[in-house]
């Protein structure tokens, strides 16, 4: 950016006022991660320096504490269930300025269109959102999602307004098999998010060499090392029900921080609601040991830098002057918000159009989720506050189904071809009813888990009478969240979604179930991810990237 | 940049050997700042990681240290007075993989005839020159050379191979003023080197608000750490006679060295083969007490980092092989060069065409360069090992002028308008004689300075003569070098240059000269440094940016 104006210039140098001022302020500077005193002033939303300065108008500051506008270096905004327009007017009130999306979940339900509509609302936001381009839809070649998007697909966006890259490249095997098409849309960016859990060694050497140049999904010490070592950003990760803080927090240093940042991956809107956005990330970090100057730094200039923006992460000339005010950078409780320069208020809530989503799905037959035999089978174990799935093999009798916390998870496809898998999770603890979702990464099918075929069935026809949504059943009791965007998203104002969604939440309490079923749901049938996963053909393993039968011969 | 070929994947995953193999080597690691011991594996010119490895070929390193090729974040290639294939020979051997130059003193002699022939010599050299293009043709407003670039004129040079960014923007006073060729030439690139000696406060605010992102003329503590603080990149210079290293190095740290890089700015070819290059550099900032690891950091990914260039700056995945093997980091004596995995092997010398310059200019009169009056004049005065200069003002006698060291230096216009200026400078300290040169930034007149009237209009001639070079009088003794490259740059092999610079040096230490004193010389003219310069014109202060007279009413 060049802010080349004479009138901005002489307002720099001190010439004529600047519109206002921010006196009596300790700034948090990302180069030095020093707080330096002095007066904030701002002209036309820019920084214009700190120094002594007069201003149309001042703020006080009174020896609190700015802090330069929080970026997210990667999330789904979808897994919030919130539209873009409600994600920001939310996470505005968190502090956060920018966020990195990749639109990777609407655009598995609904191809370009999908992008079309999460471009349409970046308009007018207390948020910057930029995207990074899906690079995998369908995830994988073997998943069967509403669309497919090819390289030509993805080119057509590259110089939009909003558009910063290509997103993760979860599918590892196709860029290690040398994917043709892969390797196009590699071509087309050059800034490119990656997705390697667990991806170790040569076979990351050879990642990376295909020109993949970051990593969120570390949720080892050792992986980030390496990961670091060999040139990744890392973003370190904690969602809803992805913790990865703690583990890593001990390798954030002054020599790393500048290849480190934040993200979120996949939030719901009721957490970020309670406990906040990447000021989370923050607290989180400093109760875990990391000076609060570098957890601040990862936030703003570290991203920044990783995403090539001289515009951002400081408060310093010719930036944007989004920041936001603390009491205590120990505490880091967010207070004030300012978004260039001016204080944030709250925009209406959206009337936008939503996205007709093409919701085509039958309740299968009692038959069809049976599971017949007696003997060996796989079972995915969920681990907490983790993504990546264990691979049980277990014993079962057909009568211990729905016992020892061995549950049946069904996925439908949602897209008309009746295809319908049956599988085995242990780990949500219902001791009663079922839950059934249409968000279901990254297909996007129907998912459901229960305690007994029956409540499974009408969890699934609770979902698609909302034409997609959640359901929670509990004895004659059906709760559900409509999600009438495209099946991920609920057009309605944010805290109404947050009051649905807890109250799904109450009820899965009340059958006995783990916190946030609904998140952990959701990334069972993520086919990208170690190590057992579900999907409308059945169980599938992730290491060996192929289906694999229920029952071990 | 992409590698996203089948074959390279493959080989990076080991599935097929490397072209070869670097085996026991320790290697410096600029993520972490770290020696990892390991193989390094090459294929095509390109790392494709640390690991067990095999190759074609093996080079055992039997515990030496590799360390990435080095960067250099800003030259000027002229300085050297070599053409840039010569200096590629000559600094490849140093371990210098890429150099950031702006071809800023051709262009002032040759406009855009002078950057194509920059241009035109980048092919197969086994250093990669990136060129910024020269922002401030001529370099201030006041200033006649022999062209004038406006932004058209850059906007043509914006998407050819090779291209960056724009060069330094001299011209601070014009950027305080709000000029809109400069603001147009802004706009043009992201990329946008700074220069800004001694601007700070309010000032350093406006100009970097107006998209100036780096700095390499610092020479103060306070100055570096302000401009850090405000963001910008700092490349801490050590040129032939800017000796920047001493007084920065103790801000490098873990935390700033990702924001600073080195530069050479202006170093003469004699120096180059002496003393070498970014590595005498490393061995500066090693010797003022920076850690060899955060100095190496600055020379390598830092530089890359600073740059965008995300296949540079370590030997990582995906990355050029560009390295050099040292014995001890503490002493970093480069050995062997490696160039994208292949050894450094001179390439012949430079048969290439010249740059005819226009070379209009006449000796002046004895009378031109008389000075009749006495009174209380403005002195120039040198500062040993810096750019900058004092702004002296003395009594003087005619009859002591030539003494107490000082001495009378003479700048006549070499485009054919005649223009002659005389002023007085302390600190050459010769006892007789005088010189003369083409290289006068940044116009590049014809200076001279020297004890008598008479030496120094046989110096002048004899550049005439050469059509641009430098010469010194001694007695009955001329010697010379012919510049016959727009009068800035000699096409002969660089080991000529230098004994023909060499030759240049004994008569001059024979004078009683200071050491390098061209290069001062040179710097004489150049009105963007503070604080007293000369030009055609005579004398011009800096600070007030206008033209004074030499007697003091």
């Amino acid at each position: 950016m060049t802010v080349f104006s004479l009138d901005m210039i002489n307002a720099a140098r001190g010439n004529s006022p600047a519109d206002v001022i921010f006196s009596n302020a300790s700034i948090f500077n990302p180069f030095t991660c020093t707080w330096d005193k002095g007066t904030l002033a701002v002209k036309d939303g820019i920084v214009l320096g700190i120094g002594d300065y007069t201003g149309k108008k001042e703020y006080d500051l009174s020896g609190r504490y700015i802090v330069p506008g929080l970026i997210d270096a990667h999330v789904h905004i979808e897994s919030s269930l919130l539209t873009p327009r409600e994600y920001a007017r939310l996470v505005a009130q968190h502090g956060t300025a920018m966020v990195i999306a990749d639109p990777h979940e609407i655009a598995n339900v609904a191809g370009a269109a999908g992008i079309e509509f999460m471009l349409s609302q970046r308009a007018e936001l207390p948020l910057d959102i930029r995207y990074m381009l899906p690079s995998c839809v369908p995830a994988t070649p073997m998943d069967v999602g509403g669309a497919v998007l090819d390289a030509p697909d993805l080119a057509r966006f590259k110089n939009r307004e909003g558009v910063s890259g290509l997103g993760e490249m979860m599918n590892f095997p196709g860029v290690l098999g040398g994917n043709t098409d892969i390797g196009k849309k590699l071509e087309i960016f050059s800034l490119r998010d990656g997705h390697a859990p667990m991806l170790l060694g040569k076979d990351l050497n050879a990642y990376i060499l295909a020109g993949l140049q970051s990593d969120h999904e570390c949720t080892r010490k050792g992986e980030v090392e390496e990961k670091l070592k060999k040139g990744m950003y890392i973003y370190i990760r904690e969602g809803s029900t992805e913790h990865n803080i703690e583990e890593l927090a001990s390798l954030i240093s002054p020599l790393t921080v500048s290849r480190c940042c934040f993200a979120t991956d996949d939030c719901h809107v009721d957490l970020l609601m309670q406990d906040g956005h990447i000021d989370r990330c923050i607290r989180k970090a400093i109760a875990c040991g990391v000076k609060p100057e570098l957890a601040i730094r990862m936030a703003t200039l570290s991203a920044a830098e990783r995403f090539g923006l001289q515009d951002r992460g400081a408060l310093a000339p010719g930036r944007r002057a989004d920041f936001c005010v603390i009491d205590d950078p120990q505490k880091f409780i967010v207070g004030q918000v300012f978004v260039a320069g001016k204080i944030l208020t709250d925009i209406p809530p959206g009337t936008e159009t939503t996205l007709q989503s093409t919701f085509r799905c039958t309740v299968p037959s009692g038959d069809a989720i049976r599971i017949r035999s007696i003997g060996t089978v796989r079972v995915i174990g969920i681990i907490p506050h983790q993504i990546v799935t264990e691979s049980l093999v277990l014993p079962v009798e057909s009568a211990a189904l729905f016992k020892n916390d061995i549950l049946k998870v069904v996925v439908c496809n949602r897209y008309g071809n009746g295809a319908c898998g049956v599988g085995l999770v242990r780990g949500f603890k219902f001791a009663t009813g079922a839950i059934a979702s249409s968000v279901a990464h990254d297909a996007h099918n129907v998912i459901a888990v229960g305690t007994s075929d029956d409540a499974i069935l009408r969890a699934i026809r609770a979902v698609i009478g909302m034409q997609g949504g959640m359901a929670a059943v509990f004895g004659d009791e059906e709760t559900n969240l409509p999600l009438d965007c495209g099946g991920l998203m609920s057009t309605l104002p944010y805290p109404d979604v947050a009051t649905r969604l807890q109250k799904l939440h109450e009820v899965t309490d009340k059958m006995g179930g783990i916190e946030d079923p609904f998140m952990y749901l959701s990334f069972l049938s993520l086919t990208v991810i170690p190590s057992l996963r579900i999907t409308e053909r059945g169980v599938f393993d992730v290491g060996e990237f192929r289906d694999v039968p229920l029952f071990i011969e």
